[in-house]
């Protein structure tokens, strides 16, 4: 049970605006039990990572990322606390993690960065043990020797750089400087998808009692362009959250309140996040249960991922039981339900918020 | 917002039985919200400590505890796991905290320990920046030194130390085979909740608006007797939550789910903790607010602290709002009722609880 | 580079006798550099790793082992501290580490522990990321599997409980009363080092340039059998050090000073470690390179390993320049040599040792 | 015994040529100990932190430095060696440290900070417990309660910030838009040794044996004067290490070596370190015991410090003794010297330096 965040903006933006200082941010949604809205799920209290380019702000600074992760909890590392008050960046990726599988262990930790690539995940491989060796032994040795920890979501970004290669794409360097471009990058994404799709199937036909589905939202950039998908391998139920946002700018109206301001359509900002970040409803548009999102150039593409799991009648309901008992459904809320809920002001815990007040 | 639990028994017990087993044990209660009956209370995520002594199973370790703490949530400590599948003990402090006051930091985990004595709090001085220095002039300089950190509770337990001292008992030193025995500690923590309520009366004539009571559930033992408060500075308010459970055994009917074993009367087994640990309604006594608790001898004696917050009349309510706003009420639950709330098996989380199988 | 140490009693020893009192234990020569004898060396301060056997001092604990574990450095570890000073074992495996490879997890942390057994490397595969694949595909599933992390030394493990499974002994479960026997465990070491040694020559074929010598020195237990290597793949250079000590008692003949009593010939306490422990030339025994030693009942074996890089004639010497380049190197100390060096006390150092004084 | 490091440059530099890269870094001193020239002193292993200001890279971004410290060694810390590869600063304290004094904390890291101001000692104040209460009972409310954590150097630093408030500044506000001014700064720093000056003697007065000097290398700064001290309460011996270093480049001429460009006199880069960080004798300048550098305009100012401690006559020689038993004596070194110790190559060791090769 995990929660991610997607920033893409034409501007940097501070950290802080998307880790610390919301109220619903991922971080202070895994503190704080009573924002959560569905209260049954464990909490995210095994780690974090977040995930920055530098290159908008400094050039000279290198097309890698920089990655700042901890397995403590999120909202008690002071320096996470600190370093976001004076980050800014226009390509984020954000990650908390509760270790379903894996032991707890920085190796473990999202974003994963191979080169000028980022790569996190938030579900789980169903019966990844069984497909262990398939893993291993499709790769080049490259990929297989660039596992250094135990978590399938490590083994599905190895599979991905893999297939960014058999696309004769040679994941160490980016083509152009505009990065691999958002086609290649999708269809590795989509050949990742396929690849363990088969082998669930190989490995379900050993074992009729277990066939649980996978839920695989992935996502991947290079800096540049950013591909996410929702998945399932089922036809029936639903895949984890997906949300996104776009708008011209990402404002606090008050302490901790944010919402997306919208002005002549533009989408200056985009937020793709397993959970909504603000309360309102407008601010978010849901991704479709087994499609693939596009970021290119500041605007958002989906595509349907057409395959024996695609359901072609939007009207056939998906349950979302499966997903939901895995804590990996976060609706879109509305401000009055949530207030409904009737909070005591967060300061009478007698316990602040992770943003430092200077 | 913290929990603690003591054990004291005849015989040593396996800390597993009270940390890591239990279902409803105070680290899988932090570790698993759809356990905890209050789901609007935050996570107790940020530090556990436990501490036992080793008399008993082996006379030669000497008087004093042995205290495994950690800055990281306690449901992913694998030390912590494979120590309590490994060691025995007749006398056990446990505590999980989440820090409302004082950084995360070794140094602020209970049970903070002095020799042979060990000493743990739930709750909060109210206002206690205004009253730090009161503290400091009011102490010796031994105990003075002695703080290490920053948080209130540290400060109380270095208190205690000064008014044992001042009723001219060395702590350093228990007098006899016995420990310093159950009267002169009990003193000691009546003054030292005494000294604190009028400092508090003093800092609260200075701002008016301020008037928010102290929450003051103490714990200590020198590995012969214990004692235990429930008190807060308020007349109308209800103390943190403190129940206790004796017993012949406490017994595991079936995995993760314990509960007290009573025959002929026996008290072998004598638990006092901050929340139920396990289901049976029977199980458990109250202690009422504003009282203190004594085990001497596998007998468990109370008594009221009858000060100005005294309530003589039992039928005058107390209104649980303040502790509740602290996460700090924790009811005796029928069986029947944590039913009602029909939990997906933890299984289907894909997450294992601490207990290790071997 | 890595330090190891095994204790092997008759009686229950007291943990701070071997990790954290001497003045020389690996604990403690890897704070302080001044106690080391080739400062040339990198510190041992990635993280460490002890695990002890509770079948003599209490058998209703189980055949397996505790394992406390940290990723930093031990000699600012109060747990460890505390642990050790209430803590008896009469079979201890301890282990320091820098990281050679593996990032620096607790998952990389020796020993590691399978039902009852427990293993820990002193050395390093060579060129291990080109065999990596090898010690893959040719074990079962369930030991490939259980490699968590990304270490030759876990994957050592891997691939000795393998071996025990192939001489037909079921690594899960000891056969008897006194474990699986010191000759199948030895057996299977032989094994794991054959397999090893045959994977590098393959692997040295494809590169002429890369001709290291692995470091093999491996220490296994069942909580009865003990068995060690010093190995190296080469005919002309000398493995990573290794000494064992035998005696009626391991004493604290002054604060910090120990020495091993010898009485009537018995051996009720046996160490073996990769840095002798005491400044007592006479204490210590050099194990030939490239023999194989087994602690059966109290009684120390040595055999030699007869393959290809055996040397028979005694006089042809080694050259220590391979293993002292990795700061494997620990000669037995004269305690004049030692004294020579002229150490100002610790204590103007203005920092203790890390023993606690209650 | 700690290290520390300033930069203070015209342009902002790679924290990475500060902190990873440079072979004689007080990161990678503290991790090899072949390194160190004196390889008796123990090892920095305790910790560490790194503050810097952002203002030259990004106004917006506020006034106060950013402040990334940690309790595992610096030289296996993966976000230092990630941040440093990717942050640019003109303004650089960095700290390492081994716990002379204060539990292993992150709260007990430097360098502390205040609002705008940064704060770190190298050395120690002898006999703080005595003069403890001092402190607290001399500074005012808010500078008692800023102290978190334990160390003589966390008081230190208060009562720097009481001293500059009793000259009439307000710390938590600079006054103009180039802070303080470096004549304020400089008058509350000779404050601050003026009090701990005279309480030491009126605790050694107590205690004639115990006659040891205070170290009292402070350097503060406010993100645009620095103000260091090299300074000891002794008329014979010498203080602990100060050396600095201008010009204009702080070039790497070959990997991890790196040297001090001079070209007309300019001092664009400005290093103060208590140890060299470049083996060039000519790069750098030794501050004499007992005086106070002041960096204003990226120009260096050296005032003796002209109290009972002064030697007007620099012929008389003081004894580095008690600085070199704290460790804390580190020479301009030669070149040759250092060739002659005859080191084998980093990487014969197996083992990478800190520096992260994307």
């Amino acid at each position: 049970m995990c929660r991610f965040l997607i920033y893409k903006g034409r501007d940097p933006i501070l950290l802080a605006h998307l880790l610390t200082r919301p109220e619903h941010s991922i971080i202070n949604q895994s503190y704080d039990s009573r924002l959560r809205i569905d209260t049954r799920r464990p909490m995210n209290g095994d780690g974090f990572g977040v995930g920055f380019y530098t290159r908008d702000t400094d050039p000279e600074l290198g097309d890698g990322p920089c990655v700042f992760c901890a397995t403590t909890p999120a909202w008690n590392n002071l320096n996470l606390a600190r370093l976001a008050e004076k980050t800014k960046s226009s390509m984020v990726f954000a990650h908390v993690r509760a270790s379903t599988a894996g032991v707890l262990s920085e190796t473990n930790c999202h974003p994963f960065t191979f080169h000028s690539l980022m790569f996190m995940h938030n579900g789980q491989v169903a019966n990844f043990h069984r497909m262990k060796r398939k893993f291993a032994s499709h790769m080049k040795d490259e990929y297989f020797l660039y596992v250094q920890g135990g978590t399938d979501s490590e083994w599905a970004f190895a599979l991905f750089l893999d297939c960014l290669d058999k696309l004769g794409v040679n994941p160490c360097k980016p083509v152009g400087v505009n990065g691999f471009g958002h086609e290649v990058i999708r269809k590795a994404m989509l050949l990742t998808i396929q690849l363990i799709k088969d082998w669930s199937k190989q490995c379900a036909q050993d074992d009729v009692d277990n066939q649980e589905p996978s839920l695989l939202n992935f996502a991947v950039t290079d800096g540049h362009s950013v591909i996410v998908t929702r998945y399932i391998t089922s036809r029936t139920e639903e895949a984890a959250s997906l949300h996104f946002s776009t708008g011209s700018k990402f404002i606090e109206y008050e302490p901790g309140q944010y919402k997306m301001e919208r002005r002549d359509r533009r989408q200056d900002v985009i937020l793709v996040a397993s959970e909504p970040l603000t309360f309102e409803r407008s601010d978010w548009v849901t991704v479709p249960t087994n499609s693939i999102l596009t970021i290119n150039n500041q605007t958002v593409l989906l595509h349907p991922i057409m395959d024996e799991y695609y359901q072609i009648d939007p009207s056939v309901p998906r349950s979302s039981n499966f997903a939901a008992s895995r804590g990996l459904v976060s609706p879109i809320v509305e401000p009055q339900a949530y207030t409904n809920v009737n909070l005591p002001p967060l300061e009478r815990e007698g316990r602040r918020r992770l943003s430092l007040t200077a």
